[in-house]
């Protein structure tokens, strides 16, 4: 029987199944150190495409397609597709996924997107309501500067503390039944907001998200940073990673042995002019759908804690005064 | 036990209760037909504050406390809030809902969000995952305006077909027990795109999406329309409301005397210069939470089934030569 333990985590009677995932990723991501574990790598960051806006799509829908293809899954055999991005409305998810024909929920997380659809995804196989779920989510590089910086052009200067936008999508079909790494609990953030008004530093906006979620996941279920053989956040990057490895301690979770962060690994950050490293749903979305999961299924993983951080921001609100309010999922996942 | 059946809907085991509700409109709503059903009427759209940003996140901050108030529930007896809004990176529930410190799932459906908060919220209550889960929503006439169409300074002539977007906020609580209306079924919409390019005709982008819902309910079900006392569709407005009759029509379905929508009901149409009625998140959501919960709870209505329908519109993606995707949740509620 499915409980709800402590104040945020749910704990599943009958653990659902990622039975496959798939991952597609722009040109910089290709030649970063994950290049092989994902399913494609662009030679063109357009893809063909008109607009940047139309290659996320693209992105949303080919990781889709090719998830389905390797679950050997026909679309109707889905149930619910829960997705969504960081573009305004989600147009990412929407047009890329309108041609699927499967019942849609969207989604708006920013970059804990990965980690929010898998969560309800979870909920819903684990209600019985489903038996197939896909999580899609997706960011762009391009897409992303233009909507929430300065248009690519203007050739801005970024600032140290500045990440990387993934170019990169990640799709995870949840099962009822099937073989592969299962999601045992479900820890739901809150909304942290510390006061960064700071665009150009998402890691100092995010990490006391994560925090508040990873600190809430350990009270509510008794387990310690040990208990986990990983604790991945999303896309903290260094800066982010930092200040969370930090805080955690002053929580009394000494996690530094444990924690890494997709942002710091998917690009090579010293030689990358990365900056801060990555970030963007379709970093963790990426990350954890290619490396990750591949290394559950070797078995060189067991039992990881995944938390997708996102910063909730919209730049007209902080033009006006206003602080970047940001939140983290948490999911346990464990490989028998 | 919860099933799913036929290919959209699901059926709750132990169907979740609407114990309250509660509802926050502007100025133009409290001088339309409805006004006596809400909660509270702004005398001042901006509510005091700098922006109609800031204004919209205090109508989901305060529609959710009137509601917590009303249920005579502390926040922390809220395991969920499920919450979105219109506004790019949703911050009407961002901020208004970030000191309410309870885990926080951010939706994106646009003016569908009132049935897909509470289509995932039935779910997470029905899978004993929680015993109570808020669910708001908001939208608000300035803001959208300003961000969909044309500055309002701009003054531009509406056209016939153009909604007008409600000022206005609903909150309902959901719980696994108590008294009130029961969500008994949910039918989870697909993503509907008929080339609709126009702007300002949503009702029409809309329709289609709604009609696909509705059918896929009834063909789940093997209900019909007469099976319900009211088919209320979230905002479909005049132009799209007759789309949808006549297509459901078509489709084997005479709903002319059930249907009602709740973007020509918030309104005088004729008088109030709405031109084809009232839209937005936040019409469904005042609506429902409003005058149509009244009627469930004093027994004027028995069995109704609420659709919101919401056009997945982003300007810039149209201006690019892109149709708008739209989609429709539906929930069956029934007084005992």
């Amino acid at each position: 029987m499915n409980q709800h333990i402590g104040n945020q985590t749910v704990v599943f009677g009958t653990p659902p199944v990622i039975i496959n995932t798939a991952s597609i990723v722009g040109t910089k991501e290709g030649e970063g150190p994950l290049a092989r574990f994902f399913d494609e790598v662009l030679t063109d960051d357009k893809w063909g495409e008109k607009t940047w806006e139309k290659a996320e799509s693209k992105l949303q829908r080919e990781t889709a397609l090719t998830a389905l293809k390797k679950a050997d899954l026909p679309p109707s055999a889905v149930e619910y597709v829960l997705a969504g991005d960081l573009l305004n409305q989600c147009v990412g998810a929407h047009y890329g996924l309108r041609d699927l024909d499967i019942p849609f929920l969207g989604l708006y997380g920013a970059c804990s997107t990965m980690a929010e659809s898998m969560s309800i995804g979870s909920m819903i196989i684990g209600g019985g309501y489903a038996n197939n779920v896909m999580c899609v989510t997706s960011s762009h590089f391009c897409s992303s500067e233009k909507q929430f910086r300065t248009p690519l052009e203007y050739g801005g200067q970024r600032s140290p503390s500045a990440q990387w936008t993934v170019t990169g999508a990640g799709c995870a079909i949840l099962s009822s039944q099937g073989a592969g790494p299962k999601i045992t609990r479900v820890t739901t953030g809150k909304i942290v907001d510390m006061g960064v008004t700071d665009l150009t530093n998402m890691g100092a906006a995010m990490a006391p998200a994560a925090v508040d979620t990873v600190t809430a996941h350990f009270k509510d279920t008794g387990l310690r940073p040990i208990d986990y053989d990983l604790i991945l956040t999303g896309d903290l990057g260094v800066v982010g990673s930092d200040i969370f490895t930090e805080l955690m301690l002053a929580e009394g979770y000494d996690v530094l042995e444990e924690h890494k962060d997709c942002g710091k690994m998917i690009y090579n950050i010293d030689e990358q002019d990365v900056h801060a490293g990555g970030s963007g749903c379709g970093c963790c979305g990426s990350v954890f759908c290619g490396y990750i999961y591949d290394e559950l299924i070797n078995g060189h993983l067991k039992d990881i804690l995944v938390i997708a951080t996102g910063a909730l921001m919209n730049p007209q609100m902080v033009n006006a005064g206003e602080s970047i309010p940001s939140i983290a999922h948490a999911i346990s996942i464990t490989m028998d």
